[in-house]
């Protein structure tokens, strides 16, 4: 028996990977660019062992059924293709992220297990590679294998779309999550994405605007213009959530806590603190601010809404090999 | 001294207006669609007093300041310069409709205070001609001096860009509409389309889906198919919204009971009932359904939204001289 063991974290993109060119293999149709989160990781062991008949799936500490492990193992199959090693894996992941929540959980398990894999397999793919691998369990997986600002380029193929680290970001920068609602949500980003690329008139533009922005927003980081870097964020956060209003039907994942704490993170502005907003595909928001105001910045956010947790997170690093 | 006193109702888009071609003449960016409304009008005569140095204007029995009068004044003049007639007029209004919430009060307003002028004048323009007056009071008024489903056709200069009748729609429908907020809104809807149409990457797809929107209702009202009415006004509605999300900076005028109202008449369709929602530069909803079903569903949302008025209104008719 082999095994290793990783820990990946988890990302918010800032340009927003939204909507695919190849579903199968999860070449995004525009490129985009994160910030990866200390504070929500995945920690992940897999095991090979060969007195298994077929692979095993244990999440948060409870034995997962087919369907799950399905994805897994087809997540698994693409190392055994590269490396020929086909001995049953027992997979052991602890999710340190509220789970289909828009905090992209499947960005750090998919880039614990394939860090993982990548090791006990003996594949020890260079991280740009692997980052290729992990795209094909999650397309936000893709940029969780760096740290700091990540960016994903879309290119052309399979081998070519995959992650590259921007800059650290060991400035003065955090991000503080406000949960509105960790629950299943009632419409996948997955299925939300497709069916804006399906029906939404705004999706070509969306396209259009997302590459500008990047452009903008690596420059932004480059000049360590804050201002520039969260403006950006919260147009090309709220442009994502304005192509769904475009779709037919029209959907959001807006709840009205949401529209609040939008609100709310616009007075703070009004207050002086740097702090601008993005939400994925899902009722959360998160504020990105400076680390050196985000305890100011919990606490009014506490107060506004006791009822919902809030979250500050540091800026974080790659995948880590544990064991 | 001679007077005339007016009546017109006010319209809710169900193809939006949204976007000027040209400010000064309000000529719109797209044709657009509306529901002439019973429940909410204005009343207002003009009384032409050659006592009088200047305009007055008394709106809801309140002697109206420089500003507004000023507005009534340049509206009055196009009368003015067409008759030659220059007697200052005393205007008093009694505005039935909400103001500023997005109940498009502007729009009843400047369709009565045509009329009157129109008959006090002696100008007598036809109704057709007419629209094209009120329209450069507010562009929605336009739409305000016929009743039932009502075409704003953009035109392409000050002459043609008028509106006409569609249908009387003598048929099952009513508008119930749920006030969610009827203060006075941080965002004008002129600021809010001038932003959008300066700074949305999908202004574009906007002015050119709405174009199709267009035909593809009337196609709907011709063949009285209610659920294809429906889902039209739904899509073009939440697309104009969704135009404002991808502003720079973005903005929306929904509030957090607005995410609730849309979701309740979601829940009404599930219940069997045809509803459709729509909203205006402001966070009221406006849910398009049967007559017949129109005091259930008004009972639902009450017991939904005890703190919020809840109004239903049948099909109103065109502008009437009341004297």
């Amino acid at each position: 028996m082999k095994s290793a063991k990783a820990k990946a974290h988890t990302n918010i993109a800032l340009i927003k990977y939204w909507g695919k060119k190849d579903p199968k293999l999860f070449l995004p149709m525009n490129s985009s660019l994160s910030l990866t989160l200390d504070a929500f990781y995945t920690e992940t062991e897999v095991i090979l062992d060969g007195n298994l008949e077929m692979d095993q799936f244990i999440l948060n500490d409870e034995i997962q059924g087919e369907a799950e492990t399905t994805k897994i193992s087809n997540f698994l199959n693409l190392f055994r293709q590269e490396t020929g090693i086909l001995t049953p894996a027992k997979v052991t992941s602890q999710n340190f992220v509220p789970t289909a929540a828009g905090l992209a959980s499947s960005a750090s398990a998919f880039a614990a297990l394939g860090a993982a894999m990548n090791e006990v397999s003996g594949m020890k793919a260079d991280p740009t590679t692997l980052s290729t691998f992990v795209r094909r369990g999650s397309g936000s997986a893709t940029r969780s294998v760096f740290g700091g600002f990540v960016e994903w380029q879309m290119g052309t193929c399979n081998e070519d779309s995959h992650a590259i680290q921007i800059d650290d970001a060991s400035w003065d920068i955090a991000m503080v999550t406000v949960a509105v609602n960790t629950g299943k949500k009632t419409i996948s980003s997955r299925q939300g994405m497709q069916l804006t690329v399906d029906t939404s008139p705004f999706y070509a533009s969306w396209v259009e605007t997302a590459a500008t922005d990047l452009v903008d927003i690596k420059q932004a980081i480059r000049n360590q213009d804050f201002q520039q870097l969260g403006e950006i964020t919260e147009s090309n956060g709220m442009k994502m959530h304005g192509t769904m209003l475009g779709a037919r039907p029209p959907f959001t994942y807006m709840e009205p806590t949401t529209i609040d704490v939008l609100a709310a993170v616009r007075q703070l502005r009004q207050q002086g603190f740097e702090a601008y907003y993005t939400m994925d595909a899902g009722p959360n928001v998160k504020v990105l601010c400076h680390l050196s105001d985000s305890e100011k910045i919990q606490m009014k956010l506490k107060e506004a809404f006791p009822n919902n947790p809030v979250i500050i997170s540091k800026v974080g690093g790659g995948i880590e090999l544990l064991s």
